[in-house]
C-alpha cells in the first residue's frame, strides 16, 4: 500500500451521509432487472486522474504527485496508486492510453517494452482486484511526431508508426480482457485547409480503420471498436466531428457494421449538440457503443472535462441509453479531470464519488421514466397515423400520384400541439 | 415600367466610379477562359429582396413596398419590379420559393393555380429578359401547417402536402429552364427530442428525397437536385446539419450520386465551420453543386444573411470552387437581405452591386492564386511520399506487417513544418 | 368568463398529482420565514402569453387566438383571458408593455387613449383579483419608428416620442401600484459601427435614464427603476450588454444608487455568463433588483425564452438571490413563451405550472443550502487570512513596502485546494 | 551572432517581392503626416516567439529551440536570438513578462536577481539596437502559486507576492524606457462561484491597481498603465471581461483618468465583440491605449493568438485607432504565436513579416478612408438634428414637458435608411 490516499477508506453506500460516501450509488441495488454496477459500468480514466499534472495553456503543473517522472519505477508507483483508488471507489472498470501508463522510450521498441511490462503489472494486479478494463486506446496526439496527425499524416512513416502503435494497444487490450477499443483522433484533422488534402487524408483514415477492424478479427478480439467524435481541439477541425459525420465516414468505407461510437457530453456540446442528441442519433443509426460522462462548461469554448453534476441532464442521457437497450460492452467512463486548483488526494476521490452519485440518481430517474411509459406512449401516439394503411402506402408512392390525391381529396391538414412543455413537466416528475 | 427604381439606371462597369456602378465586376472580362458572368453566375433571391418586409423577432415590417399584400395584382407588380431590378443589375439568374411569388390560396388547388399563373408571367418576361432561373424551391416552413416539419412531419398528410408541393415547384423549375432544384429543410428537424422519433423521421426524409430524384428523372429535368445544409434555426436541430451530415444521409439512402449540395456561408458559420471548409469537403466528396454567397455576422448566433463584403474570405471560397473545376450548373446566389434599416430602393441595388463587386474581386484573386500554382505545388509536395512505392504499398498492408517493419527498421519519423504562416502570406499576395 | 380555458380548473397544490397541479409550489408553505408566494413573487408576462402569435423569423403565426386583431374589443377580450389565466395559476403578479395591451393608434394621442382605457380596465379587474403588477414597461422596439433605437436614436424626435411613451407607462405603472418599472433597450445599440456615434448615443441614453429617475421622484413612484441587460438581438450590439456593462454606465451618469437590474437567464447565457454569475455580480455591486426566470437553449444562439425546467440551475440562481437577502420589490417573472408548436390553451397553463414547480423546488433547495451553512462557512474560511491584522494592513500598504516585506520575510506562499468538486457535491446534497 | 537565423537577411521593402520581404510595409513612407514606423509602432512579443515551446493542452513541445532550459546562460542566448530577430524585422519595439526572460529562482530574491541581470543584459543591447520597449508586464498566472489569482487571491501572501512582482517589473520597465506597463489578469477571476467572494476579490483588485498607479507616480514613470481585458481562459470567468466591464471597474475605484486599455482582437472575439467595437468603445470613453493585433480563429472557442491576415478587418481596427487620433504611447503588439506545426526559424520571420505587411495595408486603407471623409460626413449627417436648437434643448428637458410637446405637436417621426450596405460599399473602395 502506498500512503497517497492514507486516511481514506473504501467508500460505502449510506444515503444519509454528509461526508465522503455514496448517497445514491448502491452497486447491488437492482434497477431494470440488473445490479446498478452492471448497468452503469463505471470506469476511471487513467490519464486525467494519474497522468495529467494540472497544467493548462497558461499555467504549469499544480499537482505534486509522488509518481511524477518518466521512469518505470514511477510508472509502477502510479499503477499502485491507481489500483488503490479503484478499490476505494469500487470502480468496476478503468481505461488507459499507452502513453499514460509507460515512459516513452528512445525507440519504438523501447516504448513497446516499457508498455508491455506495465501491462503485465496491470495483469497481475487484476488477478486480485475486481476492476476490469473497459477500453484501451493509443495516445497519438501528444508526442510531437503526431503534430500533423497519425493515420492522416502527410508522412507515411507516421501512418506506419501509428499503425504499429494501435496494434500494440489492441494486443494489450485483448490480453487484459478489455471490453472495447477506442480511437479518438485528436489530431486527425487540420490546422489550415491551405496545406491539407482532404481527399487523401480521408482515404488514409478509412484505410487505417479498416486495418484496425481486420486486425481485431485476426486476433479474435471480441470487444467493440469505438470511434470517439469531437469537432475540434486540439485541431482547428477534427474529421470525426460528431456522430453524424462519423456515420457518413463509416458508410463510405463500409464499416458501419463494424464500428460504434464512444460519445462524450463535452464533445457533443462543442459540436453544437446536446449530449442526448448525439446518443439518440447514434442509437437510431445502430452505432451507440459507450459513453464518456463528463460535462463541459456551457460558457467555455474548450473541452473542460468536468465531472458530471447536473442530475436532470444525466438522466436524459441515460434515458437515451436505456431506450437503446442499455449498455452491452460499453459503460460510463469519466473522462473527467479535477479542476487544477483541486490539489488534494481527497479531491480525486470526491470528484469520482460525486459523479457516481449523480449518475446513479440520473440513471434511476431515467429507468423510472421508461417504466412509467407515459413519454414513450405520447411519442408513439404522435406518429400513429404513419402506422395506418394510408401512412404505409404513402411511403411507397410517388410525387405525381401523391399530388393528384392531395388536390382531389381537398385535404387540409391541421397542425397539432407538440406539447413540449407538457412533456418537460412529465420529465420533471422523475428527475 | 414601375416607378419603384425611378432614377436608377442600369449599372455600368467603371473601375473609377465612386457612385453606383461596378468597379470590379465586368461581365465580359475573361478569367480562366470564360467570361466572368459565366464563371460567377450571379443570382438574385426573390424572397429576401421582394418578399421579406423587414420584420425581425422583435419588430414589425419596416419596408413599405407598393407590392405588399396577398393578391395576384400585387404578385404581378412584385414580379415587374423584380425583373426591373434584374435588368438594372444585369443579373444572369434569379431564384424563388413558391410562396415568394404567389398568394397562398384557400386550398392546395387555388395555391397551385396562383403559382402557375405567376410562372406563366415569369415565362413571358423571360422571353425578353436575359435573366434565367438558377433554381426553384418550395417554401415548406412558413405556413403553420409545416410547423412540425414537411417530409419529416409526424402527420402523413403533411408529408403528402409537401410531396405535392415539390412536384409543383419541380415542374415549374423544369418549365422555366431552371439549372437546379433546391431543398432546404428548415423545419426538417426537431424542437425537442422528447416528442421526436429520429429513426422514423430519417426514413421519411430519405424516402421523400428518393421520390424527388425519381420524379426528376421521370420528367426529364436535367438540372441538379441540391440539398442546402443548415444546423439549426428555425429548428433547434436541423437534420441537414452540415455537408458531412448530409453526405452520411445520402450514403444511407444511396443518393450520393444523385444529389449535390447548395452551400451557404452563413450556415457553415452556424455549424462551426468556415465556408471554405464546407466547400472543400463537398468537393472532396464529389457533391459540390452551388453556393449561397451571403455572410453571417461572426458575433451573431442566428442567420443574418448579409451581403458578402470581405474580399479575402470570398476569395478563399471561390478558390475551393475553382479547385473543384468551377461551377457547372451551380452559381453564386445571394441569399442575402438588406438590413431592416435599409429602407430605400437604392439600398436594394447598392447591396447587390457591392456584393457582385466583392465577388468579382475575390474570384479574380482566387483565379490568380490557382494560376500561380505555388499553393497547390506546396500542398502536393507535402504528401509526395505517399506517391512513392513505399507509400502506396503501405496503404495495402496490415497492422501486423507494418508493426514488424516499424520496429525492425528503427524508423524515427520527424515532423516537418506545416508552414501555415508562409502559406497565408502567399494568399495575401493575391487577395 | 370567456371559454378559452374551459375545462381547466384553478390549480391546486397536490404533491402526488400526475395531472395538472402544483406538485411542489405551495403558496402558503413557509420557507425562510415567509410564505413561498411572498418569497418567489411569480409574475406572468403579458407579451409572450397573450400578444405573441407563434411566429418566428421563418414562419407565420401558429396560434389561433380569439383575441387576435387590433381593436379595443379584442384588447379587452385579451385582458379577460389574461386575468382568467392569472386566477387559474394563482399568479400574484403580472407584467406588461404598452404595446401588448392596447392597439396602436394613428397618433400618439390615440395610442395614449387606447392605453389608458385598458389601464382602467385592468384597474377594475385588479379590484376583485389578487394579481398585482410586478412591473410595467414600454415597447420601444417593435414599431418601425424605433428601428434605429429609442433614446439612442439619431433622430431627436424619436427620443422625444420615447420619452413621452415612458412617461405614459410610468404613470400607468404608478397608478396600478406597480412594484418596479423596467427598461429593456432592445434597439438601444447598433447594427453597424459605420453609421453609429457611440459617444452621442451613450450621452443620450444617460440623459434619458436620468429623466426617468427624475420623473419617478416627481410623481412619487416608490417602485424600483430596473434596467434589463442583454448583449444583442435584435441589435447586433446592445449597449446594456450585461450587468458589468450597465454598472459602468450607471457609474458614469451617477445613477448607481437609483437604478437596479432585472436579470434574465437567457440574456446572461447570450452574454457568455452563467445566470448565477450575473446575479452574484449584481448583488455584489448592490444593484440586484428582479429576475426573469426563463432559460435559453444552450445550443441556440438566439433568445429562446423557454420556461425554466432544470431544478439545479434554478436552485443556484435562487441561492444568489437569497444570499443577497431575497426579493424586496423584485420577483420572479417568466419572460417565457410557449414553443410555437404548443398550440393548445392547456399548454399555456402547463408551461407556467411546470415552471412554478421547478422554481419552488429550486428555491427550497437554495434555502436549505443557505440554512445548512456549509457552503458559506467554507467560502468564508477560504478568505479568513484577509480578516487578520496582517491581511487588513496589507490593503493599506504600498508596493514598495510590500516588496521589501516579501523579500525580507523569505515568504513562499503555497496554493491550497479550491475544493470545487467537494463544493459541487455539497450542492448536490440539496438540489 | 548566433546561428539560429543563419541565411536570413534583414528584411527589405520591395513591393514586387515573392520571397521574404515587406511588400507593403515601408517604415519611412509618410502616411497622415508621420512615418509608418512611427504610426504603427510594431512590437514583438517575447513570450510567444521565444518562451513558448509549441505545446498545447493535448500535446508536448514541438519546437526545438537551442535556448530551451532554465538557466541564465539559456536566458542570455534567448535574448541574443530575440534581438537578432528584432534586427531582421526592423522591429521598433518589443514586450516581455518577467517569466519570459529569466529563470524562476528558488526564492523571490533569486528570481529578482535573475530578472535584474537580464534587464541589464537587455539595456546593454538596447544601446546598440534601435528596438525599444513598448511595454513590460508581470506573468502572474503560470506558476502554481497564482492558480487562484494574484491580486484577487484568497491568500493575502499571494497578493503580497504579486505586489512585489509588479513593483519589480514596473521598475524594470521604467529603467528600460518602456512606453507603457500592462496588467493582464488571466487568473484574476474564478473557476467556480461556489468558492468565490466577488465583493472581496473586487476590492482587492481595486486596491491593487490603485497601488500600481501610486507607485508609477512615485517613481516618475511617465508611461501609461494599461489593463488588458479578456473574458475567460484560463479562468472560467475573468474580471476584466471586456472594455465596458473594465470601465465600470475603473469608475468604481476612481481610476478612469489613470488607466487605459490594451485591446486584443482575439480577446474581443471571445467576449462576443468585434475588435473595432472594443476599440471604438474605449475611444469613446477616453481609455484607448494600445493594441494587440493578433486574430482569433472565428471557429475556435479558445485564444488562438494567430498573426493577423485579413486586411479589411485590420483596416477597420486602424480606422478606429485613427479616428481616436492614432497612437500616442501605445502601439501594435503582435501577441501572436506560430502554429505549433511551424517548426522552422524562417516561420518566425515569415509570421511577423506577413503580419506587418497586413497591418501596413490595413493602416493605409484606414488612412485613405479617413482622408476621403465620406464615411465621417455621413455619420455626422445622420445625427445633425441633435445639433439644432431643438435637439440641444431636448437634452435639457424632462419627461412631462416632452410628453406634452409630442402630443400637442402631432409629431409623427419617420425612420430613415441606415444605409449599411452603402457604407460597406464605401469601405470596400478602400480596403
Amino acid at each position: 500500500m502506498t500512503d497517497f490516499f492514507s486516511g481514506i477508506e473504501k467508500l460505502q453506500y449510506n444515503p444519509d451521509a454528509t461526508e465522503l460516501a455514496f448517497r445514491h450509488y448502491n452497486p447491488d441495488e437492482v434497477v431494470l432487472g440488473k445490479r446498478m454496477e452492471d448497468q452503469l459500468r463505471f470506469a476511471v480514466a487513467y490519464w486525467h486522474s494519474f497522468a495529467w499534472p494540472g497544467g493548462d495553456p497558461f499555467g504549469d503543473a499544480t499537482f505534486e504527485r509522488p509518481w511524477a517522472g518518466d521512469t518505470m519505477d514511477k510508472a509502477r508507483l502510479k499503477a499502485d496508486v491507481a489500483f488503490e483508488m479503484f478499490d476505494i471507489l469500487g470502480a468496476p472498470f478503468f481505461c488507459w492510453h499507452d502513453a499514460d501508463i509507460r515512459p516513452e522510450g528512445a525507440t519504438f521498441k523501447e516504448s513497446r517494452r516499457n508498455f508491455e511490462e506495465i501491462i503485465e503489472y496491470f495483469a497481475a494486479k487484476m488477478e486480485s482486484n475486481k476492476t476490469r478494463l473497459l477500453w484501451g486506446t493509443a495516445n497519438m496526439f501528444s508526442h510531437r511526431r503526431f503534430m500533423s496527425g497519425a493515420a492522416t499524416n502527410p508522412d507515411p512513416e507516421i501512418f506506419a508508426w501509428s499503425a504499429a502503435t494501435v496494434k500494440l494497444c489492441l494486443d494489450a487490450t485483448h490480453k487484459l480482457g478489455g471490453q472495447n477499443y477506442v480511437l479518438w483522433g485528436g489530431r486527425e484533422g487540420y490546422e489550415t485547409l491551405l496545406n491539407t488534402d482532404l481527399k487523401r487524408e480521408r482515404a488514409q483514415a478509412g484505410r487505417f480503420l479498416q486495418m484496425v477492424v481486420d486486425y481485431k478479427h485476426k486476433i479474435g478480439f471480441e470487444g467493440a471498436i469505438l470511434v470517439e467524435p469531437k469537432p475540434q481541439e486540439p485541431s482547428k477541425h477534427q474529421y470525426d466531428f460528431d456522430v453524424a459525420t462519423v456515420y457518413g465516414f463509416l458508410k463510405e468505407f463500409g464499416l458501419e457494421g463494424e464500428v460504434q461510437m464512444n460519445i462524450e457530453q463535452g464533445h457533443a456540446i462543442l459540436a453544437g449538440h446536446s449530449f442526448e442528441h448525439e446518443l439518440a442519433l447514434a442509437a437510431s443509426l445502430g452505432i451507440l457503443g459507450s459513453i464518456d460522462m463528463n460535462r463541459n462548461d456551457y460558457q467555455s469554448g474548450w473541452d473542460t472535462d468536468q465531472f458530471p453534476n447536473n442530475v436532470p441532464e444525466v438522466a436524459m442521457a441515460y434515458y437515451e441509453v436505456l431506450r437503446a437497450g442499455g449498455f452491452s460492452k460499453g459503460g460510463t467512463n469519466f473522462d473527467a479531470k479535477l479542476r487544477r486548483q483541486s490539489l488534494d488526494p481527497v479531491d480525486l476521490i470526491a470528484g469520482h464519488a460525486g459523479a457516481m452519485d449523480v449518475c446513479a440518481r440520473g440513471f434511476k430517474a431515467a429507468a423510472a421514466m421508461l417504466e412509467d411509459g407515459t413519454l414513450e406512449n405520447k411519442r408513439n401516439a404522435r406518429y400513429a397515423n404513419w402506422d395506418s394503411e394510408e401512412g404505409k402506402s404513402l411511403m411507397n408512392s410517388d410525387l405525381a400520384s401523391i399530388a393528384q390525391t392531395v388536390e382531389s381529396s381537398g385535404m387540409n391538414p391541421q397542425p397539432k400541439s407538440g406539447q413540449q412543455e407538457v412533456l418537460e413537466n412529465i420529465v420533471n416528475r422523475f428527475v
